[in-house]
């Protein structure tokens, strides 16, 4: 573990580490925020899973998230999309696949597959980590935009027990069913899609996955990708057939940018924090 | 005038434009914000002038400000550093030289000359834009961070009727007495620093210039700038001789990044808008 940088931010601190995961066999980035409080005082922490092209610096950065996180005594962790470093076939060629583009998933392709496992690097690495930097006692919440509202949907209904409360702005809620998320599952998992629904938020509900709490999803009305790429309804039909709890909020006139999200995450930090 | 983007943000709208500059002699860009409310409830607007290599981007993106802008009422304006597009000698080589260095000041040096006259730009050019824009009345405020710290002092000192406040993030406040300011002033104006004067605010309030309001400062003092740079302790000792009101908050371990200014900004913007 190593500190590269420390920004004071809101009283606390914005704080970007790297270290050697074993999950990916590279060294892996991620930024949290650490608010004021005595560590003690922590009342939980928010995993934030980000989008395509991202690294760990973006919300960190454009959210505003700091300012409510120190008022609420939580603390928060961003990590990278990806695994970096490396040189896959295919892994720099285009924005929607590898590198920046890890999808939350734990690859089976040859190359891929030593390397590519974001969900095993988030569960099983960086959330104790996370947990323990902070002493939080699984006090965890999760949520992400985009790809990363797609990680947020689909590692809490498989690990309900970890993550007290889910949200997402603009998730991927369907990717079997959506360009984007075939291209990443095909290139990912290969042709058996029958492996492909373990990371599809819609069949995981429909084969029984459940959190106990309401999920909360906003999305933009004016989104470039919603519905084409997001089929947020299609999510909304399962959980209404399945029972699973949900509020989506449609927003008019936001698309799918961080000045998206900054307008909404006081709501959805404030929401997770009711469960911790 | 051309619209490029447009975001919905806290209910108002972040908005990039292009329009050609008769100042400069080349495009400029610039960015708003457009509170949601009607134009007629419009309280007053911001001038937000950013730092070296800065963008008319990283203010509106990075600092936090909509969510105040839109509750108070107020619109923002922040123009780029700098004339971009050109291939002057030297122009590109250098971080605190030429493009996104404009220094908001009238170049005197041939070639220069013609293009780099960030002052005018902002006052006979995007001042009356903005105040036609929004129907403000002159009801502005100017602010800005280092460079653009600067720029906020000297422009606002020498305009005191066009602005009804100024305030400043980690301005250089003395740019005849370090490296970055001497740098772009023998650059831009030429080796007769009897020029040079008109461009520091140390001497601008020594050599009579004065605002009605107290100018409002903060500097953090984990700067890597500080005090080399930014000479903070020079100003105050001016204001101090010369009676121009004066308030500079230092602030424990704060760097000079924008996770300083998005700490900051709301205290600032809630200081302007009492003038309004």
């Amino acid at each position: 573990m190593e500190k590269l940088k420390s920004h004071q931010s809101f009283s606390g601190q914005t704080e970007f580490w790297k270290h050697s995961s074993k999950q990916t066999g590279t060294d892996m980035k991620f930024s949290i925020y650490r608010p004021s409080c005595a560590v003690e005082e922590i009342k939980g922490g928010l995993i934030w899973l980000s989008g395509l092209t991202c690294t760990e610096e973006n919300f960190i950065t454009k959210a505003g998230a700091q300012r409510i996180l120190n008022e609420l005594n939580l603390a928060l962790v961003c990590p990278d999309t990806s695994p970096r470093g490396l040189d896959l076939p295919g892994e720099h060629e285009s924005y929607d696949f590898g590198s920046g583009a890890g999808f939350y998933l734990d690859a089976q392709v040859d190359g891929y597959k030593d390397h590519y496992r974001m969900e095993s690097y988030i569960i099983e690495e960086l959330y104790p980590l996370f947990d323990q930097m902070f002493q939080l006692g699984g006090h965890i919440g999760l949520f992400g935009h985009s790809m990363g509202g797609h990680g947020a949907l689909t590692l809490g209904l498989k690990n309900p027990e970890k993550f007290k409360s889910i949200s997402a702005f603009s998730p991927i809620v369907n990717p079997t069913g959506c360009a984007w998320g075939q291209k990443a599952l095909k290139g990912y998992l290969g042709e058996d899609q029958s492996l492909w629904i373990q990371y599809d938020a819609c069949e995981l509900v429909k084969s029984g996955k459940r959190h106990a709490q309401k999920i909360l999803i906003d999305q933009g009305l004016a989104d470039e990708f919603y519905p084409a790429q997001l089929l947020t309804e299609n999510f909304e039909k399962a959980c209404k057939e399945s029972d699973q709890k949900l509020e989506v909020n449609y927003r008019d006139n936001y698309d799918h940018s961080y000045y998206f999200i900054s307008s909404f995450v006081e709501e959805h930090i404030r929401y997770h924090a009711e469960f911790m």
